[in-house]
């Protein structure tokens, strides 16, 4: 999941940089289609999508990513090729780059864009902080998935999406919407997806390819963290942790849902997930489902995200992270509201 | 849950019947709005849009469920009042009967509604097994929701839904179709369900209300219960259990999670939860992600549902159930593909 800030207000990229990248598109002949590091859902169904666009306009497409894409994903790989990154980009005059709009997150790919003398064109629903530095660019921050300005895109150009491109808009917007459970779910985001589901993208298929290709230690895995949960602050917060001793291989297994169990609960506002890695740092998780900003706690220890789902990574050992952590959490609930919290122990 | 079958096929009831249904609603002037026994979501979602359409045309309506609304759906008791039945009906001249077309799922109500001399309407999903008692009925077992037929005869009614008839549809539609993850999850669902955010549904805030005010017990419940798993039939079946000696209070917990948590692990094509009771008697629930068919396992024990879902209650204790269980279970799969499995030991 790209966690950063993806924000509510707009700030729109002027006119003519959108006319000038649907020029790009329309006269561009060979094109390289570029997403982030670790790319995903949104990312490489937008590039799905896309790709089947620019095909049925006569176009050249490679799609180049630093990163593979997931096993999960591969049914949008049997309708184009998602290549990795490896020392050299393909020839192309047009690079759109997707879901993105700082060229550092392309990793390895960053310095080699910088160089190439192609047009840049970026489509993208988060909010730019630099200068712009592409030709052109299709940008809003109130679109919840870049997939979803890709279809505005296909009915500009007057191409219609295919089957496999409409399964890359659909696997877009669910991605970045948590199945249509987020915020950003809005009018659009449903009617999309219901004419993507007209085209031929199958919900029931693309969620059991989605969510239902686990490894069997994965229902283990949930149900240990489950049991180390810790409720403080009135049971406002709940705190989870796995420490190295656990020896459970963490980096493999999902997380997610543990965190959503825990944030089901009446109660809780805010929900921490600690684990302890072997090269003495911790990692923190933090979601909140209320007003609490997890973003601006996160900050606090040198991360970020959105003000529903954070991270940072610490220097220390397991005990001294959490315990500075959970402080600072605390610190962050309105003061009246946890009389007695600061009593509270954690362990 | 309504666990009644769902089928694919269609059987539409004759038009005539249709016909005389919306002239009922039409003419009709006090109306009694009955839903089933433990009205679910699509249930009560349906009566909310319905008792607003009726009240648009200027009718006056009354909404008695045999049981009361849960909780967790007061969002929609904002806006129509859920009676209980306590004994009489009131005095009305059209009763429509919202998902499900046999009387006796309305339990204590179903004599009083049958000696009624009001007209009857059926307004439901399933497929109805037995003959036609109903006055006029829309019944369309391919829709996904009896919400989404209260929507479209909003439309040929010519009435708009408004704010609070548009949650209601959109209530019916996530609870039915488990938020757009169901194979019945078609682009018409997904459309309507976009016309109600536009009309003032907030799936975010819904789904807070419907799935995030759960008791602190649950999470320590779920993790419990996937402590206790066992996978069988080369990980093919998962199986869980809560004897009562775990002392945890299942009847109030929603075991939906662990289930579907089982049911993610790409080998496991069949979970099994088995809950004993203190009355003598285990509750099966039973799930499939594939071709397997659990309604015909259920069967075998006396109960039913979906082929998809199911469930049954069998006498005697745990471990004498869950072994008859899981072996019917076993040989429910292609023998072929379970090479081994009777050697496999549950315990």
């Amino acid at each position: 999941m790209d966690t950063r800030p993806i924000p509510t207000a707009s700030e729109p990229v002027p006119e003519p940089s959108a006319a000038r990248a649907l020029e790009l598109l329309r006269d561009g002949k060979r094109f390289l289609v570029c997403g982030h590091s670790r790319p995903d859902g949104d990312c490489i169904g937008a590039e799905a999508a896309l790709s089947r666009v620019l095909g049925a306009l006569g176009k050249s497409v490679e799609i180049v990513n630093p990163d593979p894409i997931e096993a999960r994903f591969s049914y949008l790989a049997e309708s184009c090729t998602y290549r990795s990154f490896r020392g050299t980009l393909p020839e192309h005059d047009v690079a759109v780059l997707l879901d993105f709009c700082e060229l550092e997150r392309t990793g390895p790919m960053a310095p080699h864009l910088a160089r190439a003398t192609s047009k840049k064109v970026v489509i993208d629903h988060h909010m730019s902080h630099g200068p712009a530095w592409w030709d052109g660019a299709f940008v809003d921050p109130t679109a919840s998935a870049t997939g979803l300005l890709v279809h505005r895109l296909a009915r500009t150009l007057g191409v219609p999406l295919d089957a496999a491109g409409a399964k890359g808009v659909f696997t877009s917007i669910v991605t970045d919407t948590g199945w249509f459970k987020y915020s950003n779910t809005d009018a659009e985001t449903l009617r999309v997806a219901s004419e993507m589901v007209a085209l031929g993208a199958d919900p029931n298929r693309i969620y059991a390819a989605l969510n239902q290709t686990r490894p069997k230690i994965h229902p283990i895995f949930v149900g240990r963290l489950l049991s180390r949960a810790k409720f403080l602050a009135e049971d406002r917060l709940a705190v989870v942790d796995l420490p190295l001793s656990e020896g459970l291989a963490s980096e493999q297994l999902d997380s997610d849902e543990v965190l959503d169990i825990l944030r089901s609960v009446a109660t809780v506002e805010v929900v921490l997930y600690l684990r302890e890695l072997s090269d003495g740092t911790c990692k923190l998780s933090a979601r909140s489902k209320g007003a609490y900003d997890v973003n601006a706690l996160a900050r606090k220890f040198g991360g970020g995200g959105h003000k529903k789902a954070s991270g940072a990574t610490l220097q220390g050992n397991l005990d001294v992270v959490r315990e500075r952590v959970v402080q600072a959490a605390l610190a962050g609930f309105q003061p009246e509201a946890i009389e007695g919290a600061a009593e509270t122990s954690l362990r």
